[in-house]
């Protein structure tokens, strides 16, 4: 092939390669959520990557593209495919189509990689794993109370403290029973919502003008307003702030106090089980930005430290949210399915577990390595491994085909904790030479005197060949 | 929605959703591979499931549909992406992107799905998972032998007893030097081959005249041969039966010798290591269909016995290959780059355990059912639930607003080993009551008289609330 037809390797725009250390830590992760998960009862099952794009329906948060943000082509049969965006409407769609064999309630749970085909940013990429899991068939509350308890046993599960992470819960219902309660018309409830959404941001004065009549910044740029009246912005003020349910928020709205009575049941509920407001608790500032959402809603922030992209001190935020999507299936079938469920982001929670220290990735040890010295004798130095391995070490012979100098410098760049010599000499005397690489480095970088240099031999050792596996297991153990 | 514009529920042509039992089974066979990969000192390593079309270039065993096989979208600037078909291409995009910061060799792993924009057939599906590992870097027959006894203490790692397994190998140099040796022109090459592939069918008389003039089988139709002459068709058979490496046959040629000396030296470290021909061996009959193989090839053969599609008797087959790849990174870089790997089927191999009774699904036992016999009393039920969880037991509390009647049949379809009541009298003397419903069903289906009935009974006790745990550990144990 010659140059100019190369394709260059790279790494599509928006996706990135995936190294060991998060691998290894992902997958811890993903196996003491799944304890959880299934300690409660909860059963896997996994929906294909590709589903017809008129059984994912549009749902995307972001329609800023029309009929963008999903990964889509045409089959054979002209039918148009994509790439599931998340994996709760494929959930709708397999149980719409499986219904009759499913029992009611039917609660699952499934991980798995979701792809949004939107212009990829810092930390935002176009492939992302999600940890779902769901309650289809039950209008109860305590389905939506379950999956927040459970959600902050995973929490716990996971290492996080109590006041680390908290679960907040609030409803649609509750919301649209405001707007109704106090008269907010349906043209201004995205502008109403936003403008309550900067509250942390503006403070009360600032949002109050956003509610109004409208509001200049500090640049001058003047934001129009929701026109509201006095009236309903102190309301909005006071349902915003609000840390307690109160039923005056929604009085005479069939929606707001729909949403009330289910909020109070999931109340009663985390106080009967003992969970407190440390845990689990209402706020009026979940909002969640799905379409599909009709009742509770929740999300699952993360307390601790962190900084932004602008080196400012922020809470670590969102990891998970959900909530009930009643409406998924009967897009199918006609029929309402009550559904409720929550969405763990895997990589997001993994970062946040890595601040934290309790990521636990660092349990696999690089492997010994076995050196090749005599290219004839590769048989010998292969049992030296398998012996190696049998006792429980992880180890290789060196592979290539390099000489000594690149085979040590092979190891060190593996971050092999020692490597196993057996030239000539030492087979005539019928021993192995194991050198500590962690100590050679260690002494390095602390090395103040010729005589210090002298003991940096230390790091090198001579055993008789029967007594290998004990002398490495003996040295990895220190 | 109006019914005529409900989308249908269906799952997409060529893909299927998969069930608990084989998503456990699954996750259980997969940590084997990994631990005997990490043991080996392999580092997982992911890349994304979309690459630049250009970078994953066209390798497919079936190129039957041209610049099909392969899902593909262009992106917002005008780039084209695909969904990975492989995890061999993605993996040498990897290395040739990031080869400065990799150690040499580098030996890593990964799982994972690929797609295949192919007509779907009966087990064969658009979407399925693989798991490689694979050296790159090392033109040592060593890294060859390596992946192959790898993969044989995989098989055995997984609880496949010897005889029921082999590794078979060959090279793709040692068929090309007997095509040059014997003067097999190029244009017959594939004729050659896939007269060679029927031996089993045909056997020596068959393929014999495929070789040469042509066979007529028995429906009258006329397959046109080879031409090959007496000398050609008497060694192509001779080749094609031996068990053993023989220089004969390549003797001449370049390729032919050198993928000799290559195959003797692997050959040579199996000896070293202790793996007999019962565990791998040479077989004249590998030669694998991906177009970017250069050296030695490999294939897992599984050999107990099953039925095919038409209820013939036969061995299970392959449930994974590999081999010798040189020039897949020098595509990108024009410098060629040594690279030798193996491949696992992951739902054949799955299909195969399962059939030997291997796979290890059945370890989870489906919930313990704490029943809602009274709405107000939610949280009580809930302790009940934590409390067994809390002692290891997998619990749920019925999370639907359905009656008794209703709850049990969820409890049966759920398989639920136990369900957990506790109505008001219960509640009154401070007790509850477990229903065994295995032994219910079991005494259900061999109820010989109205005695016997009477002691289906014996399948639910009452003991006090303080003893619900040990009470349902016990009965679960039993």
């Amino acid at each position: 092939m010659t140059k100019e037809n190369r394709p260059k390797a790279r790494v599509a725009k928006g996706f990135r390669d995936i190294a060991a250390e998060e691998i290894r830590g992902t997958r811890q992760m993903l196996a003491t959520i799944q304890r959880v998960y299934e300690a409660y009862g909860f059963e896997p099952v996994e929906q294909p990557f590709i589903e017809y794009t008129d059984a994912l329906g549009k749902f995307l948060p972001d329609q800023d593209r029309p009929n963008a943000g999903v990964f889509s082509f045409q089959d054979d049969d002209d039918q148009w495919l994509s790439l599931r965006y998340d994996l709760t409407a494929p959930l709708a769609r397999y149980v719409a189509e499986n219904s009759q064999k499913l029992p009611t309630p039917y609660r699952s749970y499934r991980q798995g990689w979701v792809f949004r085909n939107e212009k990829p940013g810092p930390g935002r990429f176009r492939q992302f794993m999600q940890f779902d899991a769901d309650t289809v068939g039950s209008a109860s509350p305590v389905a939506d109370a379950e999956v927040c308890m459970m959600a902050a046993d995973t929490m716990e599960a996971l290492g996080l403290q109590r006041g680390q992470y908290v679960m907040k819960f609030n409803s649609r219902k509750l919301l649209d029973g405001f707007t109704e309660t106090f008269a907010i018309g349906e043209e201004v409830k995205l502008t109403w919502l936003r403008a309550l959404d900067k509250l942390d941001r503006l403070g009360k004065e600032g949002v109050a003008l956003l509610l109004g009549e409208g509001r200049k910044d500090e640049s001058g740029d003047f934001t129009k307003g929701a026109g509201l009246n006095a009236k309903q912005i102190e309301a909005s003020l006071a349902f915003a702030t609000a840390t307690a349910l109160d039923p005056a928020f929604v009085s005479g709205s069939k929606n707001g106090e729909d949403g009330l009575r289910d909020l109070e049941a999931m109340q009663a509920l985390f106080a009967a089980a003992g969970y407190g407001a440390d845990r689990i608790r209402y706020d009026s500032s979940v909002v969640r930005g799905l379409e599909y959402y009709t009742g509770p809603v929740f999300e699952c922030e993360l307390l601790m430290e962190t900084k932004d992209e602008d080196g400012r001190t922020v809470r670590f935020g969102s990891v998970g949210g959900g909530g009930r999507y009643d409406d998924l299936v009967a897009r199918f079938t006609g029929q309402q399915v009550p559904a409720t469920g929550f969405s763990i982001g895997v990589s997001r929670l993994y970062s946040a577990l890595k601040l934290v220290g309790k990521a636990q990735e660092s349990a696999t040890l690089a492997p010994v390595v076995v050196l090749v010295m005599d290219k004839d004798r590769q048989g010998d130095y292969w049992r030296m491994v398998q012996a190696l391995r049998a006792g429980g070490v992880r180890a290789e012979m060196y592979a290539g085909t390099a000489g000594m100098k690149a085979q040590m410098k092979y190891a060190d760049k593996r971050g092999a904790p020692l490597v196993v010599i057996q030239g000539g000499d030492e087979k005539a005397k019928g021993e192995v030479q194991v050198k500590d690489l962690r100590l050679g480095s260690e002494l390095a970088s602390n090395i103040a005197s010729r005589e210090e240099y002298a003991s940096q031999r230390l790091a090198q050792f001579s055993v008789p060949e029967a007594d290998l596996v004990a002398a490495v297991k003996k040295a990895l153990a220190q």
